[in-house]
């Protein structure tokens, strides 16, 4: 007989009390799973869709009639009151801060205007207002093409499919400014029948294609990121493909990395723009964010964007995607603190650890680019000649080129920081590479004493420098959204593209 | 009545079921005490002290008596079978692999010999072979003094007692050789009464009194990085505060990062080696490895040397400190698994990438920095002077302290991945402004053509071109090895200072 056994036939009651025990724990147990049902059956009556939303319908308010919450979380990118250090709202002036890239984008729109992004909620608004897409009066007017319009609203997929796909893109920006109206929203990234996620946009798909995958093979976890990269990556404007369309591509065919991307624009001889101080070919980065969190820690513990950027939420019993798609500094507790077990304070100051160094280092690579610009104009003026800088224009567009790898892309400094600073020790190289070379052309050209740079100490001195009419483009463009803006917002309510109480259904 | 209570009433069988399973959980309960009892007893029959161990005992077998475990696994870094890759014991030749170093060391011992680490058993030995402590004849012979014997044997804390601090680093290292034959080991660490850490080489303590901390108020985690701290940093040999020693040194006073310590040297004027090229004033960082550990992510977790480099094991119902110091990619289940879920191939694959990356950057590094150098070498050739040359060379300085605090740190692109790539982009910062400056230099000193730099693609071709005359070097280390090493380890063992059976106790 065990030792337990017989204590109980000394002290029955013992036995008893275990017993009790057990079927306490049974009661709790049913008390439990009665609570879940109960929540069950609610989010069975909250989650039934009350309206019948139609493919390619580009009004996000019709969408947030079956899905409040996931609508009202969205609706929250509208919140500018988040500090602008954590990429919140306010739209604070890059140049301004940095007037060294007013330099480095000589001859691009970028050195007009660059201001930190707001959330999805204001890009038509964002995009009426930039300098760079300039001030159109009329529909067929400048500067800018429809591919323009592409990562900005759920009205894109609508019109691609209406115009087809390379019709779209042979459009003017200005031509589809009463059609593209609604701020990115629902049908961006969702199916109106399955509320699945779902690619809208031909480049990424193309994108899988040339590297020999299928998109639609993507499990839900990698859509979870991919419904983003359909914008936030490295794009250019593909002109040679169908005549007379800027199609919107992803340069991926040999891989992710800045030397890959390289390599492919090198391939095609493609160049952004001619740097208009030093005449470089030059390769304007856009935001290679998918492609940078790829490559970090996070992107290859198998990480999501939505994981970090809109985590799950829990409101009234009902747990739903945050769609307040913002900084996780904002929401560390449910993005960081999922996975990781330090506070809130250790985790932000870890993040700005990481975003300090490679901002150090990135002012510093941008110092020496600016140099090698201005010297190599000197060099031009004094008459160099082409064969003479052929090998300083290369250096300076792969040292650019890595520059702006790593500052274009948003957060490049956290989700990859290794990779980032790797870049731009790399840029580093080629620049110097650069200077040493002009600093032995100018010496050949008479260029002997220290060279005088030119002040570009704000904004508006470097602007100047580069020969930048501003005041021009600002009255311009406050004609533009005086005039043509409201035209075009009007055209959109008579065609019931804007929603109102009357035209949800 | 509840649903249970009736069921049990309906089938009393269920109720005895329940009891049953009740009273087999407890009598397994049961079973694991008295076993985890058992364990207990075990262990503290395997703990008892069998011999008494003197304090600054050197003979690690003799305290190995009463640890035999901890002193199996000590014994076990005499172990070169692992890969060389993960820092095991093959020595390769790291001036073979990377000819540059012998070039950017011109002037200075390692530039004649420098091959990867072994483990802690073979200090002695290798101390003995290095190139580096030269050839004495007799005990007053150069080159090297008495501090190059620090960090090799617990001999030291032993000889230091005897000597006093400052007679001990009065000594050459050749007056010592037949006192310091112990390789490093159990009394460098722990005291030999308590078992417990201890801090034992005075160059610690003072660091800790010049930032204005005590270290006898560390923590039993903190004291297990800081015993590994006591050699595993950077320091220097400060000729200065007492006449006639060499005393080792940290130059930790303003803080722990590259610019912290460059300011401490450049304040107190110091260099180590004027460079035999360029005649820069170099600073030849040691191995900052505790100081890049306490900077990267796991010293800022809290995470230890040992915790990595030493974890638990358990042995016969025993858990013990693993004392074969090593590399944690060949022990990841008991190092980087206890913290990470990840296999071991993603995990060793991560810390080769960061490996990976930081060694690329670091190497283009190099190539700038030995072409500084040999541009500063003709520029003087040239007949440049004193005054054009004081920039050139202060950036030099300033970009190979740099590049080597990056490089000689082991595992430094490890420990703070970001931090040695933003080490290394500053370095490349430095000597790119210090080759523009001599490109004009040498332009305006007639050199105008392409510099042809000196072919350095072999360790022999680069300790040539520095005018080093290695078979010589090597011919006495042989007659050294034969001759005077054997004296050494003679008297040693007359002096009982080595382990045999006799000598114990």
């Amino acid at each position: 007989m065990t030792p337990l056994k017989e204590t109980i036939k000394r002290k029955p009651w013992l036995g008893w009390v275990m017993f009790g025990l057990t079927m306490l724990v049974v009661f709790m147990l049913g008390l439990l799973v009665n609570s879940v049902m109960e929540r069950r059956t609610e989010a069975l009556f909250i989650n039934k869709a009350m309206t019948d939303v139609k493919p390619f319908e580009s009004k996000n308010e019709v969408w947030g009639e079956n899905y409040p919450r996931e609508f009202q979380t969205y609706y929250q990118t509208a919140d500018t009151t988040f500090s602008s250090q954590y990429g919140g709202g306010k739209m604070r002036d890059m140049l301004a801060d940095d007037p060294r890239m007013v330099v480095l984008w000589a001859g691009y729109a970028f050195a007009k205007d660059y201001t930190q992004g707001r959330g999805h909620y204001y890009a038509i608004e964002d995009i009426h207002n930039t300098l760079r897409t300039g001030s159109p009066k009329g529909p067929q007017d400048g500067p800018q093409p429809s591919s323009c319009w592409v990562c900005k609203s759920p009205d894109v997929p609508r019109m691609m499919d209406k115009l087809g796909v390379d019709e779209f893109y042979k459009k003017t920006w200005a031509s589809l400014g009463s059609e593209i109206v609604n701020p990115i929203g629902c049908a961006d990234c969702h199916d109106s029948k399955t509320m699945n996620l779902k690619i809208t946009r031909p480049a990424l798909i193309e994108a899988f294609k040339e590297q020999g995958k299928d998109i639609t093979k993507a499990t839900h976890n990698e859509m979870r990121s991919l419904v983003c990269a359909q914008c936030h990556v490295e794009y250019y404007f593909d002109k040679k493909s169908v005549e007379g369309a800027a199609r919107v591509k992803f340069p991926w065919k040999n891989g992710f990395t800045v030397e890959d991307m390289e390599k492919y624009y090198d391939g095609i001889e493609f160049t952004d723009f001619v740097h208009k101080l030093s005449k470089t070919p030059i390769l304007k980065a856009q935001h290679p964010d998918y492609e940078l969190h790829m490559m970090g820690v996070h992107g290859q513990r198998g990480v999501s964007c939505a994981d970090c950027h809109m985590p799950y939420k829990s409101e009234g019993g009902q747990k739903f995607t945050d769609h307040k798609i913002q900084s996780p500094l904002n929401n560390v507790a449910n993005s960081c603190q999922v996975c990781h077990r330090e506070e809130e304070k250790t985790l932000i100051a870890n993040v700005n650890e990481r975003q300090q160094k490679v901002h150090d280092i990135r002012i510093e690579l941008e110092d020496q680019l600016v140099k090698a610009h201005l010297e190599a104009k000197i060099a031009w003026d004094k008459g160099a000649t082409d064969v003479q800088m052929k090998n300083v224009l290369k250096l300076i567009r792969q040292a650019q080129w890595r520059w702006d790898f790593s500052a274009a892309s948003h957060g490049a400094s956290f989700h990859a920081p290794l990779e980032t600073a790797r870049m731009i020790t790399n840029g580093m190289n080629k620049v110097a590479e650069a200077r040493i070379e002009l600093s032995k052309i100018l010496v050949s050209l008479g260029q002997t004493g220290p060279i005088q740079y030119a002040d570009i100490s704000t904004k508006e001195k470097a602007q100047q420098l580069i020969g930048l009419d501003m005041a021009k483009e600002r009255a311009d463009k406050e004609v533009f959204k005086k005039t043509v803006v409201p035209q075009w917002l009007e055209q959109a309510k008579k065609k019931e593209l804007l929603f109102s109480t009357g035209n949800s259904k």
